[in-house]
């Protein structure tokens, strides 16, 4: 069978790869003498009044410790773009099992019917309460990180954003790992990103805190620097202007990835990358292409045209970083 | 030890009711060869792309079949009143264990920081792609009647409402009972209700609806009749004007009891009810003291009175309806 097939017949028989789970076993349900009257009127009662009197206890008495809510709009599943909340939730309780099996997180997805920027922050507000933490996954940039922004200011709990802290945290501990073997330091090198989304964006942040300072990031229009007056419409890639690229470099991924040493993709194009420009970078250059399903260049390629480390974000090749 | 401190003891053991449980063992986690590569990506893929060319596809592949959202404002938790809804989740959470324990159905408890209607309704409306159906619980009336009745006319998913719906259904279920021991007839006795919220509206519509016509609800202003000039400030209450009392009988409680064949109380008033009003009533009299945890008149009392069945909303006393 090919792997739709057994997708398919998997999500038929198990229909929700989730389920809610009783902590409590009900001996009898006999409210007054048993555990239901201790978990649920009369007994619950004194649970309620004493948070009332200090919501901190919400933390103690109640799941709220180890719940996190995945929100999506389903406006960016996947490589699959726009298709919506519905078809969005197979996908987030895939990433519930995840949660649960490899961290032990009571992680419930939330795939709401609204794409509208300020209704999602509400949403997220108003299920503050119930959770101990917000994940924010598939929707789309830049609004996302407008709305990640916001959330970060706005709200009492942490808010985690996959595609932008996820991506950054796995592709910079895969760096480092990297360099360690070349013999290469972090502060002395030259990287190029390509793709400015919220993981370009992610990515950008994380390498420059860490003391990179010679970044240079590209999109569609090639190379970002202060002062473009080209597609510089949102903040984000404002900000990328202003802190990377000081010398200014103009032009295509090929103009600017001359000398560099470090190539990283997150850019969603397949084949971005070429022999020549591959050529073109420093000695023992690091290669990861991370667009997914198809990379920017297939690993051989990559191998063949110089690159000294290669990764990406598939499990069917060596090194996935994803 | 008593009932707070045994229920103290059991939620900080706990640390929460309800848990997320995944349905899938990850043999391994090589996303090409394994579970993994079939319920997340590759493989979740052609799920979600499926579902995004039949949206009813949903229930076959995800949870949402089984998926039930209580929502809770903390406005009206149990008899405590407005106490917030981190108070709120201990209750709302033990609702999901006997959702699941009794019903094998994943409830998840979402208490949400905002008491606006207006946002409450948006907030249901942007969940529908989770879940298969909707329990309101403890939002304060009137407000959450009008939003039961919004929300039934603008979502598309099933909407309960357990202090209107839940109790009504029961209630009406223990009157068949009574009347059968008690060989009377629905449609010819006389039913006067005591309460005027969600509980009170929901049992006089379940028992207009199955033929009753001499009902009368009282609320703090005495009997409801059309065209009473004092607190008939919200539609609910004009409905009930119209529909019940067609004789317009006014004044209290006391006034309006007399020759009824059943009580009904939803009050949330203790001791509401006394020896002379229950000798007034016909004979054969039930008495249904519903409120919690202190009845409108305590069993042994309404018996000595004259009532031939009783009933409270406690599992300490016999006959609970609730």
């Amino acid at each position: 069978m090919t792997l739709k097939e057994d997708a398919i017949n998997l999500h038929r028989m198990v229909r929700g790869k989730i389920e809610i789970h009783s902590r409590i076993t009900l001996d009898n349900t006999d409210e007054e003498k048993s555990t239901l009257g201790l978990i649920y009127t009369p007994g619950v009662a004194h649970i309620a009044t004493e948070i009332s009197k200090n919501k901190e206890l919400v933390y103690d008495y109640t799941s709220k410790w180890n719940n996190v809510a995945i929100i999506c709009d389903g406006t960016r599943v996947l490589g699959l773009g726009n298709i919506g909340p519905e078809s969005a939730l197979p996908v987030m309780e895939g990433k519930s099992v995840l949660f649960k099996v490899l961290g032990g997180i009571n992680a419930f997805p939330l795939c709401i019917s609204t794409r509208d920027k300020e209704e999602i922050i509400s949403f997220v507000k108003a299920i503050q309460p119930v959770f101990g933490a917000v994940n924010i996954e598939d929707i789309e940039s830049p609004k996302v990180l407008e709305i990640i922004e916001r959330l970060r200011n706005e709200v009492s709990i942490p808010v985690f954003h996959d595609d932008q802290h996820g991506t950054a945290v796995i592709t910079f501990s895969a760096l480092i790992n990297a360099l360690r073997l070349l013999d290469k330091k972090l502060m002395e090198i030259k990287i190029v990103i390509s793709g400015a989304g919220s993981a370009g964006y992610g990515i950008y942040r994380i390498l420059y805190e860490a003391g990179c300072r010679d970044i240079i990031v590209t999109d569609s229009k090639g190379a970002i620097y202060e002062g473009r007056s080209e597609s510089l419409d949102n903040s984000y890639k404002q900000e990328i202007a202003k802190k990377t690229n000081s010398k200014k470099l103009r032009g295509t991924l090929s103009d600017v990835i001359r000398e560099a040493d470090v190539f990283i993709g997150v850019s969603g194009k397949a084949d971005l990358l070429n022999d020549e420009m591959v050529k073109s970078m420093n000695s023992n250059a690091v290669v990861f292409a991370l667009s997914n399903p198809d990379p920017e260049m297939l690993p051989p390629n990559a191998l063949n045209a110089g690159a000294r480390i290669v990764a990406t974000g598939r499990s069917d090749f060596p090194n996935q970083v994803n």
